[in-house]
Formats: structure tokens, sequence, C-alpha cells
């Protein structure tokens, strides 16, 4: 029941450009991260197509949030890199097995889902820039 | 951030056997179940191991619960397969990155894993049982 790495990862680099007040370079992200620059580069890019970061060409290029640090959650990072959270496979996409739905385990699961979501809907990168001052 | 299918096949197996008053056979929780057979078997000695069910050799063999069904949580069973709940790599037994524990994703995600875990132990198969009526 973990985010995947690259999740981990994301969270990283949306917080860091969430603290700063100017764009960074891909290889300075990777380099105060730790993350190999071909895979920072992969991450950026998704989030960047999600609408979450902008990045700018040319010698002074790098990346930046495409929105307040307020507005930006965790769970909008977790979900563009891991896919919708679900704690279970019957409470993902493609449905569930034979009980259809009619099963109290799935109603137990759906809860603490939901609670999950909730929470990590509930932190935004203002609140993580916050705690780092 | 799901639980394994093994972990949900475990969990359906506990639930099974809290609402049975007596023992079942492995072939039958297997096909009731839609779970392979030997994989049952798999899953079946890691919770007898664990002390949540017992064992019944012979003509009459079979499985019940070792407790009472109030006695056992899904956190119980789910942490039997998949190991202690960790939301991230970070939170988990070989620690964090340089950081060292100093971080505040670290922080924001302990508090959600503590609502994850706290949640999960606070449905039991008695619950469960209850819902299946």
């Amino acid at each position: 029941m973990k985010i995947t790495r690259e999740a981990d990862y994301a969270l990283r680099i949306v917080a860091m450009l969430a603290k700063s007040d100017k764009q960074i370079e891909a290889k300075v992200i990777a380099e105060k991260n730790d993350i190999p620059y071909r895979f920072t580069l992969k991450i950026l890019r998704k989030i960047v197509q999600a609408g979450y970061l902008k990045s700018f060409r040319g010698v002074n290029g790098g990346y930046m949030l495409n929105k307040k640090p307020s507005e930006i959650t965790f769970r909008n990072i977790i979900e563009v890199i891991d896919g919708e959270i679900t704690l279970n496979v019957c409470l993902g996409e493609n449905g569930c097995c034979s009980s259809n739905g009619k099963c109290a385990l799935k109603q137990k699961l759906q809860k603490v889902q939901d609670i999950i979501t909730s929470e990590l809907d509930d932190i935004t990168f203002e609140d993580v820039i916050e705690d780092m001052q």
C-alpha cells in the first residue's frame, strides 16, 4: 500500500518548485533531489502535461509552478503519476469480482479509500512550504 | 497505493471463515472465492502461522478462526500478507533519504499513514459479518 517511488519524487519536485520564486533547471532539480536526470525529465514532463508546472526553454530555461502552491494538492500530484488512488483492485475502474459490489469488504475498503483521498486532497504545497520554513 | 491481490484474497478468506460456525476445507474456500487452489493454500498457511486461523487435518479437516471475529482487524490480515503498512518508502523500515527525516513531505505522509492504519485497525471481521447479514 505504497505510493510509487516515482510519485514520491514528483512530490519532492513540486515541493522544491513551490518553495522557489524562480524557475529551476531540470539538472538542478535532479541533483538536489537525488533523482536520476532522465527520470527527472520524465516526471517533469508528466507534471507539465497535467498542467501543474510550466517549462521555459533556452539558456535561462527551467521549470516553475503553473498554479499557486495552495492550489496543488498531494492527491493531484500522486494521481498524475500513479493514476487514480484505489486501495483495492475491486475499487478501481475495472470493477470487482463476481459478487458484483454486494460485498461487505468492498464497502469497508471504500470507506477507507475515501478517507485516504480526502486526506491527500487536504494537503496542499502551501502547507509544505510553511513547514519547510 | 493498493493492497496486493493476495491481501485482498486473505481478507475474503477470513471474512468467509468469520461468517461460518464450522471449519471449511481449503478446496471449498478456493472455489467459493475464485482463488486458485495452490494460492489459497499458501495464503491460509500464512494466516495460520500468524495465529489468526487454525487448521484441522483429516477427513473432516479444514480451517476456522483462532480468535473471535471482533478480535481480528483488517490491518492484522493485510499486514500478515503485505507486511507493515507504509505509504511511502521513507516511512518504512529502511528509513528515508539524505534529508534524514527533516522533511515536510515525510511529516505530511506520516499523518496520512497513521490515519490509514488507524482506520484499518478499527474494522474487525465482526463488522463485516454484521454487514453480510
